[in-house]
């Protein structure tokens, strides 16, 4: 008698493995190129843009005491750290003012995690732009499909996917720079997956954008390990005892692989308009909306704001005391769209949390979770003193899928965040991170740096 | 409506935070004193068992790819590393024989993830033996009640427990080192809860081991972020989306703190006779038992083997190929045993796994496990060609609660695992690591390292 360590079904590491090894940059459909450039150029605004904050700040003191070879570049800041530095920084930065990217049908987060993991292995091992591009786009449809097989049990059991996926995607984006063959990958995307971590408790704190950053640091070490020949189990997502099954009461390996190199889940990457939770983007959608047709936030007696509750499960915090618990608070969200028509990083800045303005009307929002309303979208009705009701019915949010973010957009979001780091070098910068497949590495993080 | 994000009942990580904080080496009682001496110098002599095997040569290859400051010792080789890397390889050269220790009621291995992460920590920043050997110890603590309150439903889901409750304990330990106040401890233990991972789909491979090294190597980071101000969530272990909560169908918080320095689960850590898998440590007591009786072992027509159905779970790789996967064969196990007397790491390498009588022999050996016996236990029959049957039977194994082993035997194995990497050294570094509390972290490392 022995003992089965590997599920009856398809072999879901190994075909994924042959995946990341097999596909190159001219395997990529067009539209599958368009969403890797604008995933890439995106994951490098955000950590450009949000390079010079505090908390940037304190994991770089604390990776400095480790001591750092200048191996690689971290994006908006002068010097070099470690490959698993960069790469962890990186990937921080990009998350942290929760404005990047999001995959909605798994809530993964791919950029953060998984561009810079690519990025900090290509400084030190080579890769042209193209590469580092592919890396990134067989890394980022790792984990979407990982993360499509155990959703949404795996959501609902409060694991950050960011974290979790982002572990195997990270670990795959590294492993195709090293150029590692199937079954090194497999051994890499093990490592992946056993170091698979981040929990939702997380969220409103810095530990939440520390998931990308570790994953994508983790991935790269998992490269090397695999590359250097450590072994590792066959089947470490799909099998008995792995992280699948150990994280979702439910796995649909079928689910992983269908379409896998025909059908992207890359192109389903959306990008966010607002700086925070984007179950709440309906609502600010429809605070914007209403702005224009309430003469002054003092004339609004209370507020009720409907939605799916996984809005109030995720966007809870209702009575937030910094910047980043704003980002999961959908009250937060009502009152900076309603007062100021916005909802970028200033908006749920440490500024904004306790603004008198902003709590007041915050504390007239009231949520309700249990009409039915469908994930997505949002339904706003707000009373004024004179008695009149107004109404806002948000089907689809900005930045949603059926209402995707243009270039235009995309690249205004880009400046608007780049542009108070990097100054009159936004443009050049710019240029590069969304046409990576045409450029140098080195041009790119030459280009990151501010003068 | 606000939604909770801490359950009800005692603030777990709070309570672990002040606990770590306020512990000194006078606090320890004399016998959890012993234990934290003896679980220091067993993990000092197995990492430096170790430290010339390919396996933690392929580690240190890949980790030297990204350049390593001279900061700390990998204990059994010359040369220093990063204090990240140091606390990985010698966390994994401590586990790679499956041949350093067990918290029986857990399974949690906890000298390979703790103690290097203390070490190496101490090495960066200062601290004599006994502060060591106190953060360790809580370190410990920490782990070991955080298996409590999950177990068995944690480790029945196929987490492997030194992986995960080894973060937790390598940040607590990481945490203690830096002096980190009870505020800086949660976040820390956050950290570690938050990058709490290890699948026991990795058993015999070279990834098991590396679980107790990224766990030391994260504790490490997860205290240096936390004293720089990283936050995180109040209640990452015990809270709604706390990482008990997530990877156990059941937690009792109440368990985890229950005498909380007054008793101590450190005090239950057993040390290993045999270098494989602890649960089939009575199978090879059986089989040096009965080797005496056994004119030859090619008298042996066919073996049964009854044992706990965790045996067969946990070591049914009835056909390994290779050394690490001789470590979970229960098949091996009795095989080596009864031809060799004895269950060293020699008889759990490469050239064992395939030799013809082993082979043989595993092929005779049938394994039962519905006859309601006891884990820890196991009883054996062997038919000999004449038709003779020979029985054994174990109540509890060497190494075992019941059956602990003597500091005399401790040192043998100590003695076993370094003389062939430091020779005439070997008790000078053995004196110093199993009193490290009356010693220099110094000399205990320089010690270490061969002539």
């Amino acid at each position: 008698m022995s003992v089965p360590t590997v599920m009856p079904g398809p072999a879901v590491t190994r075909t994924f493995a042959e995946f990341v090894a097999d596909t190159g940059w001219s395997d990529l459909p067009e539209p599958t190129r368009r969403a890797a450039r604008r995933t890439f150029g995106n994951a490098v605004a955000l950590a450009v843009g949000a390079s010079r904050d505090g908390a940037v700040d304190r994991v770089a003191a604390a990776l400095g005491v480790l001591g750092q070879p200048e191996h690689a570049t971290v994006l908006g800041r002068t010097g070099r750290v470690g490959v698993e530095a960069a790469a962890l920084l990186n990937g921080f930065a990009a998350h942290l003012e929760d404005f990047d990217d999001t995959h909605l049908p798994t809530v993964v987060h791919p950029g953060a995690p998984i561009a810079p993991a690519a990025l900090a292995l290509a400084e030190l091992r080579g890769g042209d732009g193209a590469t580092v591009l592919t890396a990134m786009a067989v890394g980022i449809e790792v984990a979407l499909r990982f993360g499509n097989g155990v959703c949404p049990e795996h959501f609902d059991r409060a694991w950050h996917l960011t974290g979790t996926a982002g572990h195997i995607g990270a670990a795959a984006a590294a492993g195709r720079i090293l150029g590692l063959d199937p079954d090194r990958l497999v051994a890499a995307i093990g490592l992946g997956a056993t170091t698979a971590s981040g929990l939702t408790a997380a969220l409103g704190t810095m530990t939440k954008p520390f998931h990308p950053g570790k994953a994508a640091a983790d991935g790269v070490q998992a490269a090397l390990l695999a590359e250097r020949g450590l072994t590792g189990p066959a089947a470490p997502i799909e099998g008995r005892r792995g992280f699948a099954r150990l994280s979702s009461p439910r796995v649909d390996p079928d689910r992983m692989l269908e379409g896998l190199g025909a059908r992207w889940e890359l192109e389903d990457n959306a990008f966010k308009p607002y700086a925070c939770g984007i179950v709440s983007h309906p609502v600010i959608d429809a605070a914007i909306e209403l702005r224009d047709r309430i003469p002054d936030a003092d004339a609004v007696r209370s507020v009720e704001v409907d939605v799916h509750p996984v809005v109030l499960d995720v966007m809870g915090q209702l009575d937030p005391q910094d910047g980043l618990s704003t980002k999961f608070s959908v009250t937060h969200c009502f009152a900076v769209g309603l007062l100021e028509g916005a909802g970028g990083p200033e908006q749920f800045s440490g500024s904004r949390a306790r603004r008198p303005d902003v709590v007041a009307l915050r504390d007239r929002v009231r949520c309700v979770t249990d009409r039915g309303t469908r994930k997505g979208s949002a339904r706003v009705a707000v009373e004024l003193t004179d008695g009149t009701v107004l109404r806002s019915e948000i089907e689809h949010a900005t930045g949603s899928a059926e209402r995707p973010m243009t270039d235009a957009q995309l690249l205004a979001k880009a400046r608007l965040v780049v542009g108070p780091v990097l100054g009159p070098g936004t443009d050049a910068l710019l240029s590069t991170a969304f046409a990576l497949d045409g450029a140098d590495v080195a041009e790119l993080t030459a280009r990151s740096m501010p003068a």
